[in-house]
């Protein structure tokens, strides 16, 4: 699965060429992240099933970031792939409502239809509980997609409150997953899969297998594998329920491959995603 | 403080004419909203300090929301009012570091200076752990703000995970509180205040004291007056460092005060902003 985290500093080369009479700073690199996104879609998206654009990344371009994302979705989705929306959003009741339409299903309104991102799924923070994810739910199942709940990152901060024990049993985290899997139940498919699923950092594979074992239907979000260090031979235990079980996600490691490589940077961010996709592939044959 | 939640369906009559030749849905609504919000801003401004645009509501409207939201940001701005930046943003690294600067600093860029929304404050979500607060601090200090980090909110859900009693001691909220306080610490100014704030649920009075307890020098957001079921009296609590200690919150009973009252939208929400000020006021007075 391939994010999509445009960083002015690091475009492809060639990006100064698509700006042209850009009226802003925002205006000329929203040009240049539709550009450097497209064109990562095309090298690496036959090898992916998803793309995830990071919505903090568009956010900081303003108006005309969230212009070129809705740009870079349209693109994704013509070319076949899943959209997540990594957005992390988390609010409740009408708020929580606003986001879902925003980044899933959309909006009728006195003004006519408010389409939003129409992405297929989208990251959802759980701190405010059960009322700040049931509403992403809703749109997601009217809109034939999906949630991925934070439930573990991969980032050290986790440790300050997601690894808390709790005084009953279990860690924090572990609470969240019971949630998790509580709010999938109703909905696993024939697949094997509920469309709740769950955003379990690759760093520290321990955590996965007590993961699957509290969520045996979810799906898999693992961020982290490349840059941050987690590998994808480690994350056995999220394949557990079938191939779809996880979605390995690495961006900057598909972007950024060839500064490592050499070459042109389209043919060695195809060459690290079939990399990435085939070991994922052999390792989820193995678990089945 | 003003509460900016434009809702497509609770707009103040008028709007259709705002619209004028808007070439989509999201456009009509956005120009409508832009509207809206500025009468609110003019009516109620005067009796606040802050206003707090809640994104999602601009989310919704994709490119075009953002480009209300700067606008609306740019009024009230020039009204001489705070803007706080209710987005409950939480992301680690280089992502928080482009929220961070969407929101409150702007950035640096190879194209030029990216603005952001240059709010002065901004809501912030705290499971990730500190490394999703930490980069907002960073950006806040730089621009003269602050950040207000969720620490008990006002929704049902907050019993899912916020109040779970914790293996060590006290509850999941109260160590976010702690972290708050110790982030805080080091920039508490001569007003007794730091640039740490906490968003504390208003309709849980008992958990301001204790709040307050943990968080000293915090200024505390107080979301859920009104509507929610809070009561302006109650606060007492947050007001212990200063009559800045506590801003209160609120939306709908401000912006829909004209459907009790009758008359016209502006008058109705002028007197009941007036009337929370004047009850906030006498109330941090009395409690110094």
């Amino acid at each position: 699965m391939l994010g999509l985290d445009p960083d002015p500093r690091g475009l492809w080369p060639g990006y100064e060429e698509q700006v042209g009479d850009a009226s802003s700073p925002a205006e000329a690199a929203a040009s240049a992240f539709v550009w450097h996104c497209k064109a990562l879609i095309d090298a690496a998206g036959p090898a992916c099933v998803a793309v995830k654009p990071q919505l903090a990344r568009f956010e900081l371009l303003g108006a005309a970031g969230w212009a070129a994302l809705e740009a870079v979705i349209a693109h994704a989705a013509g070319s076949g792939l899943l959209v997540i929306a990594d957005g992390k959003r988390g609010d409740i009741d009408v708020s929580a409502q606003a986001y879902a339409g925003a980044l899933l299903g959309g909006a009728d309104s006195p003004f006519g239809r408010l389409d939003g991102l129409r992405a297929d799924l989208a990251t959802v923070n759980p701190l405010m509980g059960s009322d700040a994810i049931e509403p992403f739910i809703g749109a997601a199942r009217e809109a034939g997609g999906g949630v991925l709940v934070l439930v573990r990152t991969s980032n050290p901060g986790a440790a300050d409150f997601e690894d808390l024990p709790l005084a009953d049993s279990g860690a924090m985290w572990e609470r969240i997953a019971m949630l998790v899997d509580g709010l999938g139940a109703a909905r696993v498919g024939e697949s094997g899969l509920s469309d709740v699923g769950a955003v379990v950092g690759a760093t520290e594979p321990r955590h996965l297998e007590r993961a699957r074992e509290l969520m045996g239907s979810a799906p898999f979000l693992l961020p982290g594998v490349g840059v941050q260090g987690g590998r994808v031979e480690d994350l056995a235990p999220a394949f557990a329920p079938g191939r779809a079980g996880g979605l390995v996600s690495a961006s900057r490691s598909i972007a950024g491959a060839y500064q490592a490589a050499g070459g042109e940077p389209a043919v060695a961010a195809r060459a690290e995603a079939e990399r990435l996709r085939k070991t994922a592939w052999e390792l989820s044959g193995r678990v089945r």
